[in-house]
């Protein structure tokens, strides 16, 4: 047993340690060297021989129709081309389109506030001359500029766009990115480079969580209190609220705003306790979870608050639609009035719900006063309420699919929960409208698409790109991508890609990691503790919340806020691991590979625990070291076995699946990612049957 | 020959190829563990044997005097320590000081509007059980806490801070850092980070470069045209002014404004071209370099609205300096125009010179009606200013002493610029008043200090934190502590440190650099690739300048806006080579560092030679991965043939000291950070007289 093992520490070592998760997805299909990495995939793509050379001669024209929008996102994704490349090419559209190597054709400018029914669609003929994208309304242009930036390639020869036909039109017209700007604040600079990376990827909502039980995050200059007692100092001005809806529009992104009510309201009633059911004081709420505080739907003063507040927000948000949260009301201050109780018996309501579902029907005139159209979460959905009111479902298919069956628009946010800390591929196989759907077309012709929501409970302005990027890029690709792209080996490894795509528009979804390492390890260098890092993740949300008891003032900056959910090492050790066990056995790559990654994992301890010596915040991973060096020494003695095709002794599996099923328990917050494949590995070990 | 190498070869790849540069510095003296990385060194300081340890427990008080200020500067500096820590410790104080283990003493609030003369020292008492920090000012007691957040460190044990007694006062009272923020604008927020390390290292003065032929970059509502038309759009609200001045009060860091003239004035003609000498039309300057347009100072108007604009910029910069440049004017328009030629003669005005003081003159008049001092460059000197006149020196030292000579206080820069390029150590042995100065006491007493200044022709947003960090940090070590701290070996050491320290104010001077690695290679794992880039800096600002030929449009985002000036390997290597040359040997410590480093150059050749073939940016580079497998080459031969005692043969040297002159040439706008040692090693090694 010894022999093999020893060798293997030897070459292992031949590799960087840091370095591992290079190259281990398998290479594309491929047209004269063009890899195709777009994201989300087109419906429609043709890629023939031959290429269009970008060069310093490259212009750009349009004919048709121009705007001042159109211009900005040629501007935008030219500008792009030229820095990454280096060849000046002149990113002005001008008028004149028969010189010209790209020519833009768009119908017009589109709806002057951009609704779901905006046209998203867009064609892109490229041949070795030239390139002519065209689209019904400027968005369509950007959608078909944000593809044609990511079919650039480059190699030795030079930049150039692949020889193709592409049509391309969106299968949900809904996709949205919900952010809880409430648990925890998120700076106007943060939500700029989220909406960068948001456009990158064609979606085209931005749901903003703007008030919550911990704080209310946007000015109102009729009910200044809202921020000036509900936000710690923390909330949007008008003036950059109208900023983010600029430059979402700019980028073919509609903004929603949203204020929960009744419910999750703490943070109105500290300025303003007579909205309340209960008497105050009341307080910014630090804990999470479900409270008691509630609107109190019984006095007429509620209604033309909210009359009021609504006013001066639709001014702000010109979207037609206005997002009432409405969710996980306990009741509990209802029940407990006598005043509220009373009225519901007058009212004839005969319990809560049928009180939510009254207030629901005083909010909703108040915003068909205001010409808009109501969206809320799960709980909003009784009977009485018209049909153009939408659904957003936390709750899951069947819910959305129940809204449908009685005439509700729905999108899906179950399955899309980011904070959740699964991987992509879990969140890219849900799909709003599965094959096996019993909807009648009808029906299913109500499921508008879905939304990635990121609640922020565990989340704040440092850590949040790590936590959206770059998994929602998957999300991205299930709402605007034909169902069947489903190969997650291809779309991880498109997501690489994009991954460093996102990382251009200033996400700090990947150096941020390193900067926490360098902060929490107090050193400049830490490739050993990089090597334990990379193959770790955050626990689950309720793991972490079962686990840390926070509230919103724990600080954010150990070792689980600084690792990314779902990194490249998940999929990558599984992809290997998996295509090794095929066919096993000594001197293939696979086996090298492994062989020289299991090593790094053994010889990174001794490094590892010099470094958390000193560095407090490190000292609970400890443990996590010492199991990397555990798992290592499994990994090299299952691949010495399966590569040599000896048996282990009797008993040997079952010691090792026991040391993995501890190695899978939450510590310090992290779990690893590759307990799965190396159990995998260690099941496929043949064994000496007991007693022989 | 061959036989040494080889085996080198095989034992340096043991190591990981990016992390060749960790701890080659020496360990530094210590008491009972505690290592002293205070940066800037204090005055005086005795570290006695023992500890205070920091527990939940630790609480701060403040006696006599408590105000806002105060308050905040205590609750950044105790979070830092808490968040660095884990240990929740209380960060508000309270004024009961019976109880406190940090007791802050502070005997009143300091000027309204901090000045030259505020009293920044303080005394540090730490014992066992608590610590007193005394201090005259707020701004004295926020450099103590400075101090104190430095002198925390850990260990298994747990968080401490030792026993010691530290009374420190500031060497000079003005340590300033001038960034040019016209050239290329810099957003707020970067400043922001940029004025919390200015505070980490105790300078006091940050000089706001507002105005260039390249740019206007500040609000006025007096002459909205200056931005409108001379800004791009880029440029500091009044707000955000106001903003930046509060932020840098609350750290003890005054704001001097600058506005360049009358010539670097090109961008104020746009909108204002009756200000201007000649006739316009003006354009905002792309190019760099010194230019014709200057103001007219013969007309009344350019008074008038030089009157009105400082009126309206007193109101936004209450400190007593006002900058106003003076610098560069090239006198071309004034002797080209026939009506200034003659107001010279009516005025007795010899020459250009004579009218720019006749210019200054008059503008002193109006800073004085307005409360300001006058400060200027070199230029503005002349015998018949007042003496509270003050002067910046960009022409060196003998220009400095010869303004204290004739009565006027100075500040030092030449030495002091940073986008030279040049390492810290050059700035760091620059003194505003060397110990060789021939100037009397009283005329010492006028070289207030000094000044980092960053010009930005090559510098922008994005990589303004690597050009700034660390190396101010150096210089203002030089302007705060005594003459005596001279040792570059741990002047690096301790820059290390503080490095590291900066990057949790959100300074990208670490990170920025990977990201762009990244960017440029398009690959995640840029592992070879930073192999070459660690032991590669910019090339000088002249020389780039000279083969560039860029403007300010022109991308900073090639290999070397990448690479960050001075980095880690260049003093790193120096030592090791200087510690190995000691005494040659084989076996040694440093023989087997510089045999891996040599071994991990060599064998990333073929890697980066990959990674550059797709990515246009870098093709500029493959000559470098070839140069850094020859420097490998040669330096393992010196060592092989050091080690061994044997000699070269004849001509050895002389053909190896022309591959390092050859690869000292500029390339890519690149240089090797290695030359100089690896030199030194060919050179150490005996040669076989030719002939022989």
């Amino acid at each position: 047993m010894v022999g093999p093992i020893a060798i293997a520490i030897l070459f292992a070592s031949l590799l960087p340690s840091s370095n591992i998760w290079a190259q281990t997805t398998p290479a594309p299909s491929s047209t004269e060297g063009f890899v195709n990495t777009l994201m989300p995939q087109p419906s429609q793509i043709s890629i023939q021989e031959g290429r269009l050379v970008i060069a310093p001669s490259f212009k750009t024209a349009t004919d048709h129709f121009r705007d001042v929008r159109l211009d900005a996102a040629i501007a935008r994704s030219l500008g792009r081309i030229k820095n990454r490349s280096g060849i000046p090419i002149p990113t002005s559209p001008d008028t004149d389109g028969r010189s010209a190597t790209l020519l833009v054709s768009v119908d017009g400018a589109g709806a002057a506030v951009q609704s779901i029914d905006e046209d998203e669609s867009y064609s892109l003929e490229i041949s070795p001359a030239s390139a002519h994208l065209h689209a019904a309304t400027v968005v369509g242009a950007m959608r078909g500029l944000g593809t044609l930036e990511q079919l650039v390639q480059s190699d030795a020869t030079g930049l150039f766009i692949p020889v193709a036909v592409i049509h391309d039109t969106p299968r949900f017209r809904w996709r949205g990115l919900m952010i809880d700007c409430a648990r925890h604040f998120i700076p106007v600079d943060v939500l700029k480079r989220t909406l960068d990376g948001m456009a990158s990827v064609k979606l085209n909502l931005f749901h903003w969580h703007l008030s919550e039980d911990q704080g209310f995050r946007m000015e109102s200059k009729t009910f200044p209190k809202l921020t000036e007692l509900g936000s710690d100092g923390l909330f949007y001005t008008q003036e950059q609220a109208r900023e983010i809806v600029a430059y979402a529009r700019d980028r073919g992104i509609r903004v929603v705003p949203e204020f929960d009510m009744p419910g999750h309201t703490s943070a109105w009633f500290v300025g303003y306790p007579d909205l309340a059911s209960a008497a105050g004081p009341f307080h910014i709420e630090r804990k999470f979870g479900v409270f008691d505080p509630v609107m109190d739907p019984t006095r007429e003063s509620t209604y033309k608050f909210l009359d009021a507040f609504i006013a001066e927000m639709v001014a702000i948000f010109p979207d037609p639609f206005f997002h009432i949260g409405g969710d996980e009301n306990n009741g509990v201050e209802w029940k407990a009035s006598p005043r509220i109780q009373s009225f519901m018996r007058e009212h004839n309501l005969k319990d809560t719900s049928a009180l939510q579902n009254y207030f629901n029907q005083r909010l909703l005139k108040i915003l068909e006063k205001h010409g808009k159209h109501m969206i809320g979460w799960d709980e909003i959905l009784t009977p009485d309420l018209p049909k153009d009111v939408m659904v957003q479902s936390w709750r899951g298919f069947d819910s959305l699919a129940a809204g449908a069956r009685n005439g509700y628009a729905g999108i899906l946010s179950a399955g899309y929960y980011l904070n959740l800390m699964s991987p992509a591929d879990a969140h890219y196989m849900v799909d709003p409208l599965p094959e096996t759907s019993d909807l009648s077309p009808e029906q299913q012709a109500r499921i508008l698409g879905g939304e990635a929501c990121m609640w922020e409970e565990q989340t704040g302005a440092q850590t949040i790109d790590s936590r959206l990027w770059p998994r929602t890029a998957a999300i991205a690709e299930r709402l605007w991508s034909p169902r069947n792209p489903n190969s997650v080996d291809d779309m991880y490894r498109r997501l690489g890609v994009e991954s460093l795509r996102l990382e251009a528009f200033g996400l700090t979804h990947i150096s941020q990691e390193y900067v926490s390492l360098r902060q929490l390890s107090g050193a400049r260098q830490t490739g050993s503790f990089e090597t334990l890092a990379s193959v770790l993740e955050p626990v689950p949300f309720d793991q972490r919340a079962h686990l840390q008891h926070a509230n919103q003032l724990t600080p954010l900056d150990r070792l689980v806020d600084a690792l990314p959910p779902d990194p490249p090492s998940r999929h990558d050790f599984e992809l290997l691991t998996r295509t090794y066990l095929k066919q096993p056995s000594a001197g293939t790559p696979e086996e090298k590979k492994l062989t020289s990654v299991f090593n790094a994992w053994i010889s990174a301890e001794p490094e590892i625990l010099r470094s958390i010596a000193g560095a407090p915040l490190l000292a609970e991973s400890i443990p996590r070291a010492e199991q990397l060096t555990s798992l290592g020494t499994i990994g090299l003695e299952a691949v010495s076995f399966l590569s040599s095709g000896l048996r282990a002794d009797a008993g040997w599996k079952a010691a090792r699946l026991a040391v993995l099923d501890e190695a899978e328990r939450p510590q310090a917050l992290v779990r690893f990612t590759v307990i799965k494949p190396l159990r995998d590995l260690v099941i496929a070990v043949p064994e000496t049957p007991a007693g022989q």
